[in-house]
């Protein structure tokens, strides 16, 4: 067993406090270990903040987290900043970089189970250097995986989502939905609940793009020409492929009980039902990966940080399902 | 005082069960007296595959239903067909049509209080001349009220909502999305929700097209463009108008107490996160006519019908809301 590395985060962001929450609430959670990389001092003083007087170990060697997690939350490296909640910097944004950075390294080498990413500000550390559109991006690219390959996929309890199109225009969605798209994100969807959410033939409902799914074509083509017959070839190959569904139905409780995870056309479509039923409590995890890949699926939240408000669930959350997915791959 | 119509939809659909059991519920469920207009037989024989022995009282005038309400279901005119639950006809269809024809123009000539429409199947209205896209066009043009201040709004216990372009194929909402159509959507419903819903300043909040409303543009130009000076040129009227907001956390719990209705820019944006919280409960009302017009927000569901399944939930919160809003206008 290798223990969870986590990035900070964006220090000047709530990151750091729902950290420390969660390392003291890792008894009643069930965290399994895991460490935090850089940032000590404003752990401390993020965990101050909620009133915990939080114990920092450091560690030289991820290996070292096991040992000292039920006493202390293990910290590696000794980068740091002087803490500033609220008030995010340049020097924060540099922290927050070479944190991710480290920390995917140590997952990609095997010394971590996972990698957990605390939310960072991608216009400030693309100020530093930072070339991805977002930290999916950047694990992607330190795996080596294609960025088709690696994929999005939110879940909470109530729900799993998965965007098949993400951080475009709208009016350049329709142009994307492609029958080779859906094709490799389903077989990366399917392949990766099987190996880390332990479901043996995971039903995946495909959303259609238009209302009603297009109605037999009187609204919109992409049913027809692209999301059909990729269904048709996804089931051909033996997957539990259903749709094109209408999107507005499919997240009712009397559907979802009906599939395993949704892929939805365009970003609004897969988040509104997630946000809606699960805001506080979802969990960006990358699917396709090397490496087990999960994200609290909120913000920095500059506005609150510090300020005693911000809630740890989806931190939480994120490290418990890190854990399991490692935990199913024997990391 | 005056009655609700309600016309029958389509007979071998689900609506005449759904009237029964409203019919039935009248007391516990504070039901205003309505009455429907044909299909006496149909609905004696729905209620009976619901197992209830449904008295029916023909009357001649709307106003005759008004005493006779309290002991059994008034139907207005002798048009009928024979039950065929689940199996639709040419019949069946005419029948639809002329109800909802006949119960318009009651509500129309201010012989009933609103009229609640039945689900009907618009393809098979089509087939025998129906020329409107839905029900919702066809009560504007009996009204001589033009489609674009007609405006849809759906209506759960959880949240209301408005889609600003509806029945279109995706790839042509952006262009749709324009600064004329939501300063004229927007204006209409802050004058129903203040006539018809009792609220003073109704707070409207709008949606953004893009992922998160665009980012600055990063995502789309429509919300610079189009929306954010629709927004200004509202709150500049005096309307409790914000936005645009990122459409995927705008309906969770924490956010849906900031404002009274959402106005989103295309249909499944609108739909997804209603249909998500209030499936069985969505209630579909044309806001901007001269009459109230309400609906149960699900179709003719022609694979249940006459199998005891069907939710009369919808029908029930339809009826209610046209009852309080026909009060409100003291018709």
């Amino acid at each position: 067993m290798t223990p969870l590395a986590v990035s900070l985060g964006d220090p000047a962001g709530i990151a750091p406090e729902c950290i420390a929450l969660a390392w003291a609430r890792r008894i009643e959670e069930r965290l399994a270990p895991f460490f935090v990389v850089g940032g000590a001092g404003v752990l401390k003083a993020a965990a101050a903040t909620r009133g915990i007087d939080l114990p920092i170990a450091a560690i030289a060697a991820p290996a070292e987290a096991l040992g000292v997690f039920g006493d202390s939350l293990p910290v590696l490296g000794e980068e740091d900043t002087p803490p500033g909640f609220g008030a995010p910097d340049r020097e924060g944004a540099r922290l927050a970089l070479h944190s991710l950075e480290r920390a995917t390294a140590l997952a990609r080498d095997g010394l971590a189970g996972a990698v957990v990413t605390g939310p960072i500000a991608k216009a400030r550390l693309a100020q530093i250097g930072f070339a991805q559109p977002g930290q999916t991006e950047y694990v992607a690219d330190a795996c080596g995986v294609p960025h088709e390959r690696a994929v999005m996929m939110l879940a909470g309890p109530s729900l799993r989502t998965v965007p098949l199109t993400v951080h475009v225009a709208l009016s350049q969605v329709p142009a994307l939905v492609t029958h080779d798209l859906i094709v490799t994100k389903a077989l990366v969807i399917a392949a990766a609940l099987r190996r880390d959410f332990g479901l043996d033939r995971p039903r995946i409902a495909i959303t259609g793009l238009n209302p009603h799914a297009g109605e037999d074509g009187r609204m919109g083509q992409e049913e027809i020409e692209a999301i059909a017959p990729a269904i048709a070839e996804l089931q051909a190959q033996g997957l539990a492929v259903t749709g094109p569904h209408p999107a507005d139905a499919l997240f009712a409780a009397s559907q979802r009980a009906s599939f395993d995870v949704a892929l939805c056309m365009y970003h609004d479509q897969a988040l509104i039902p997630i946000k809606t039923l699960d805001f506080d409590l979802g969990v960006n995890v990358t699917l396709g990966l090397p490496i087990v890949r999960t994200s609290p699926d909120h913000g920095t939240a500059f506005a609150i940080a510090g300020k005693s408000v911000a809630s740890a669930s989806a931190m939480i959350a994120a490290l418990r399902m890190a854990g399991e997915c490692a935990a199913r791959r024997g990391t």
